[in-house]
């Protein structure tokens, strides 16, 4: 059992007896499955929460590690949902990846890319040349193996970048891998490493870090070969808020559901943390999530704890 | 820098110093892939030493972590080398997997497999209803996911077999990982934990247990799920070879090229081993390798050491 600060109110920026914080929060980031949304269905009161917010005429960002999607369908999700957000707003990992590998390469550099469709297109429209954006022989048999075909120019390619892909194959993962052990120079990049997501039925399909599991595995025969993750916990999204918005004189609250990456991510950050129970973590997983990432248990405590973003049950107090 | 025991000759079995293994050395396991052959060139030497064992009464098994391959093309392959070896000598994962179904579950109990088409159609003809079998759509699209189509009814199924798969897909990992979280009797067995394979080029893939990385990372968001595993380092091989030959008054010598399965199989199988630097372990990544595997260092370490299995070149004898 864990001692948090509470917020005892229904709603955070009411709360009672920690009512400096609306006062001094003036930007907030929030995230989405799990607090805003569980797959289509938005959650009870968030509507209202955006517009009150809006109306204090504090910042709301959506940080989400999702690298799949356009950004543009986020807003007319939140727009469906009755939650006015300006694209500006929404900083995705696959988003940042793309910021990133502008910095960092020249245009026409090769790049391999495991991912969506837009997300490969994203990444081909920006300039880069993306080796594998069509695939004719996604499921190829074993004498391409056998006769290694798999093997192409390895030195000819600036980064492999890996991200959640529903249409992922064996050839792809041998692919990357061959890539990154025959080319010291090449970048290694992991948009998120989230090990799951979850489906509107309540199940949860495998996450880009549960591919990506596959392909350090593999890579890391004698020991870890070190990559550039772009998503939560990571640093990068806010690094990018924090210099495009200018946030120096803000106080910053960051919402999520999953301690290991939400949290870690607003500790890495330094800034404040509401855990909210409506995602990822709840008050019967709680505890065993905290004892998996035993090595870092302090780095994955939340500042507050709240049974919901918003009124969902009488009971929002909790005694973890 | 780690000292071993040395044999300093290069036939271990004339190995001047420690001549007292070959009188007593009945039965010698050995492995395959970086043993005796590497992809379809076998090693020097080899044919002769079988050979020479043979007149020796010696017993040779070829213990494979392999789970994709009929046995039988074993035999061709070893014949085409010039080394004869009885089918029933040579022992795969993929078949004590099968003997090891045989024995925990019912005829027409239904099974969900992760492997080769061989592999797929041996267990159908051990009678289990291999519900993947035929796979008409291999690489849906996003709706599939989205409409929850992957969500079959998990409780019908009685075991997940997950093992090297040059046909993987996210279809494949989504549904496995959705089995075993939905139904908590359902056997969980992965045939080996391979991160790669050597292919006749040089290179290397990802091995089953690269693939199943994938899966249990998905799998263990609130902590450990136990599986069993078949192959090297697990004794489930070992065990059958030493019921069914009576190995019970014998002396046996394990022969292999890994340290963290070959090696600590034999110390599993409390048996010696003999290390040959023939295939992934080398004079260079030796060491690294026990860094790697620090926490079981003292498992992992071989009774000896060889360059190679047979003369390939004047000095055999290794300082580690």
């Amino acid at each position: 059992m864990v001692r948090n600060h509470l917020i005892t109110s229904l709603e955070i920026f009411k709360s009672s007896g920690l009512t400096d914080i609306p006062k001094t929060t003036r930007c907030n980031i929030l995230k989405t499955v799990g607090v805003l949304w569980r797959a289509d269905s938005c959650l009870e009161g968030v509507p209202e929460l955006f517009q009150k917010l809006k109306n204090e005429k504090k910042n709301v960002f959506i940080i989400s590690n999702n690298a799949t999607k356009d950004i543009q369908k986020y807003v007319v999700k939140c727009n469906k949902m009755n939650i006015t957000i300006d694209k500006n707003y929404i900083i995705s990992s696959g988003f940042i990846t793309r910021k990133y590998l502008l910095s960092n390469l020249k245009l026409k550099d090769k790049v391999y890319v495991i991912g969506s469709e837009f997300f490969m297109q994203s990444i081909q429209s920006d300039g880069f040349d993306v080796i594998n954006i069509i695939d004719e022989n996604p499921l190829p048999d074993e004498s391409y193996y056998v006769e290694g075909k798999y093997a192409i120019d390895a030195s000819s390619v600036f980064a492999v970048i890996i991200s959640l892909d529903l249409a992922l194959t064996y050839k792809k993962i041998a692919t990357a891998c061959y890539i990154i052990k025959n080319n010291a120079n090449c970048l290694y990049i992991v948009t998120n490493t989230d090990t799951s997501f979850p489906m509107s039925n309540g199940n949860d399909l495998p996450g880009a870090g549960s591919l990506f599991a596959s392909i350090k595995e593999n890579i890391n025969i004698c020991g870890d070969k070190p990559y550039i993750e772009i998503g939560k916990p990571y640093t990068h999204m806010f690094e990018y808020v924090y210099e495009q918005f200018n946030l120096k004189n803000s106080r910053v609250l960051m919402v999520g559901d999953r301690l290991e990456t939400d949290i870690l991510f607003a500790n890495n950050c330094k800034i404040d943390s509401l855990l909210v129970l409506t995602g990822i973590t709840n008050e019967t997983n709680y505890d065993s999530i905290l004892k998996k990432y035993k090595d870092k248990q302090k780095d994955i405590k939340p500042t507050y704890i709240l049974k919901s973003l918003v009124k969902t049950e009488k009971k929002n107090i909790l005694n973890l």
